[in-house]
């Protein structure tokens, strides 16, 4: 499906709807900052669960780890972040905006045409003091990657999980950028969350592991439904390669306003291991019992945000459509991600119809993620589940005291079955495991 | 159980099997900061995923929110936090060293006996600023607490989820508390993880709810395998009560530094709501469709700690055993928080026994987060097994390769059952979901 959406419609679905709420909205908003509703927070628990799922609990070569935001000081000396993690900041003499340098097609202010400032270097980690006095030796920084929490845990992990290279090790979490441009909705936030693996190999392996984890991680979003037209491997320029990197692809995606980064897989060498050595005075290195030899393992980093990987999905997901002629509003979320697997829609409010629909209700709920709704019309309940990405709509309708039996309407085909209650929860599982994208010969009608 | 273990043994299991590491330990560390490393990351998840089930999934009177760890600087004028979120601080003139003064016994340094200044105010909030001008109108909190990100997002939930009163909305996140003293290993950090649920009701009703859910986490904790024996409820007196709460209750563990706060419920009224709608200058009420009144609900709150919990669970899990004349080291986690529930373990590293060793690795994997280890004498295995908390082991032996058949051994029981591979995750689904804890007929043999 073609990612043609407007981003204002994906803004307004995300309010309407509750994924997406402006931070603080009651006092104005505050900048770039984001909320996830009810059915965000399930979609980013979805995007976590599934990248972990693929990432840590089913290979044995990779183990997570949940490291602090706030880390010592000389963690960031190290890494290159006090000195080196600043972008070069322009003031518009006239309007007082401010600008990345860097990001300017002319020397003249884009908002007014006004006189800019020369360049000065503005480093991009919040900073904060630990302990009660302000004072230079108490400075914390928020991270700005999750990535060095890794590193300067790599032989605590290496010890304690008796594992041998290559090892992954894995981490979810926020970071925290005081970015001076920011925007395009949860595209590029201050603070946003990040699902990062360091994934540390034997010099010389560095580059077919490289490979393997750009190919891994471009099939993991065509996995969960995003399309291939819509997806880009970009090789990063000599001249763009970060200072740490030997080699570096961005996965982009298609997004309304143009080509942007996805995921990066960088090739890091030995550099970070090698810095945290020196800082630390720790030798930090591997002795490989096969070879009989001890190096710096080198690292291949694949690195992803949260809150665009859910934009994506969104986005590619998102469909107006005309069917028989009425007109509906709806996401084609992998069942994975959707937020709710099931709603439970008693054809209308009554005393007789509700006993059976909470029953049934109660019965599916403790499998999957359940929604109950006897508000409004049938018609205007499923076009609610078409905007969440409702996979599965469950009807109780008056046949059903009687027959015991049940309707399973299908989100992207619409087509609609009836199965017995007793084996309901089996034949959710089995459609929410894929077989529900199948033209089964189980759907037997259209919806009228 | 009784929670008889010192403090130092858990710290030192949690740093030997990779459940929780001092953070940046290879630069000394840094103060009540801690990281939670491969088993320490999957024990915090379910216990986070534990929760989330009970309070969101498995009801449907309650949602799920994920708000921003930046808020407006408005939400915490309003909220109370500016003004009055500080501690009495005060200094020791002769050491310097820093005590919080309502908790001090005698008037002189606890250190060094010195002279103490007079208790100035230091407010508990982590202060940054956003935007590259570090001026008063760019500063920026770190939530102290998740509650009013569900405050201030009420309206917006309210409307977009289309559910009646009473309503909960759940949220887990980090928040930061800058506190003077900290300790007891990950029991109070300054940087921590909350799992907070604010229950909207009808003013008049809540009395009735405040009871029902002081017993339904009470309940969570003993369902999840803590001893009631070492777990009590304790009202806080009228004059502890805070400024905000009209009753609280808090649920103590017996931690081995005595009786702690593990979780509070607090009866907020509608202290939260009406501090809001006037500082923002909207309305903030709900019209009851049955009733057909105005009002501000009122608001329960059961708000529980990630890492207190964590503790909690290792602590009740843990024990020093002596079976038949061996001593080991056991957690005896319940099968929902263990972080690892089954591992595969071949008799030896031998290559007819790796292949099929593998293929059960395999198997299992897709259905439950497994271990494969194949280095050490199968008694050490097991040892470390033990140790993490695994159910579960799963032994191929040189009898497999001919009968297809494996060994499922009992973690707590040591008891072990031979069973064919073909049925192996039925029955270890059967297992983990409690049948495990039964000395079911099933289980034949003890262990030698």
């Amino acid at each position: 499906m073609p990612a043609n959406v407007e981003m204002d419609k994906i803004v307004s679905l995300c309010k309407r709807r509750g994924f997406v709420f402006p931070s603080s909205e009651i006092y104005g908003g505050l900048a770039s900052c984001w909320d996830y509703g009810p059915m965000g927070v399930e979609l980013k628990r979805n995007v976590r669960d599934a990248w972990w799922k693929a990432v840590v609990h089913e290979r044995d070569d990779v183990v997570g780890l949940d490291s602090a935001i706030m880390m010592h000081p000389r963690v960031w000396e190290a890494s290159g972040h006090v000195d080196g993690f600043a972008d070069p900041m322009v003031d518009c003499k006239s309007c007082r905006l401010r600008w990345r340098a860097d990001e300017l097609e002319k020397e003249i202010c884009p908002g007014c045409g006004g006189d800019l400032t020369e360049p000065r270097m503005f480093n991009l980690m919040f900073k904060t003091f630990m302990g009660p006095l302000e004072q230079e030796a108490n400075i914390v920084y928020l991270r700005p990657e999750t990535a060095q929490g890794i590193f300067v845990n790599f032989e605590n992990v290496l010890t304690t999980s008796r594992k041998k290279l290559p090892l992954g090790i894995a981490q979810i979490g926020k970071s925290f950028r005081n970015e001076i441009t920011t925007g395009n909705f949860i595209f590029r936030t201050r603070e946003f969350e990040q699902l990062e693996l360091e994934y540390f190999v034997r010099p010389g392996t560095d580059e077919k592991w490289f490979d393997y984890w750009v190919k891994e991680r471009f099939d993991w979003y065509v996995r969960l439904g995003i399309s291939k037209d819509n997806l880009r491997l970009r090789q990063h320029g000599k001249d763009e390669l970060a200072h740490y990197a030997r080699d570096c692809y961005d996965i982009d995606y298609l997004f309304p306003m143009g080509w942007s980064e996805l995921e990066g897989i960088a090739n890091r060498g030995d550099f970070d291991l090698t810095q945290h050595a020196g800082a630390s005075g720790r030798e930090i290195t591997y002795f490989d019992t096969e070879s009989n030899e001890k190096y710096v393992p080198y690292v291949i980093e694949p690195s992803a945000g949260v809150d665009r990987s859910v934009l994506a999905f969104l986005i590619d997901a998102y469909d107006d459509e005309e069917i028989e002629g009425e007109k509906r509003t709806v996401l084609h979320l992998h069942p994975d991600l959707a937020p709710i697997k099931v709603a439970v829609l008693p054809l209308s409010r009554n005393e007789k119809l509700t006993p059976l629909a909470r029953d049934v209700y109660r019965q599916i709920c403790t499998g999957f993620v359940t929604d109950y709704d006897d508000s409004q019309s049938i018609g205007r309940r499923y076009r609610r589940q078409d905007e969440i990405g409702t996979p599965f709509c469950v009807t109780v309708d008056f046949d059903s005291l009687e027959d015991k039996q049940v309707t399973i309407r299908d989100r992207d085909s619409l087509a609609q079955i009836r199965v017995p209650i007793e084996e309901l929860n089996a034949i959710l599982e089995a459609k929410l495991k894929g077989e529900a994208f199948d033209s089964s010969s189980l759907w037997a009608t259209r919806q009228k």
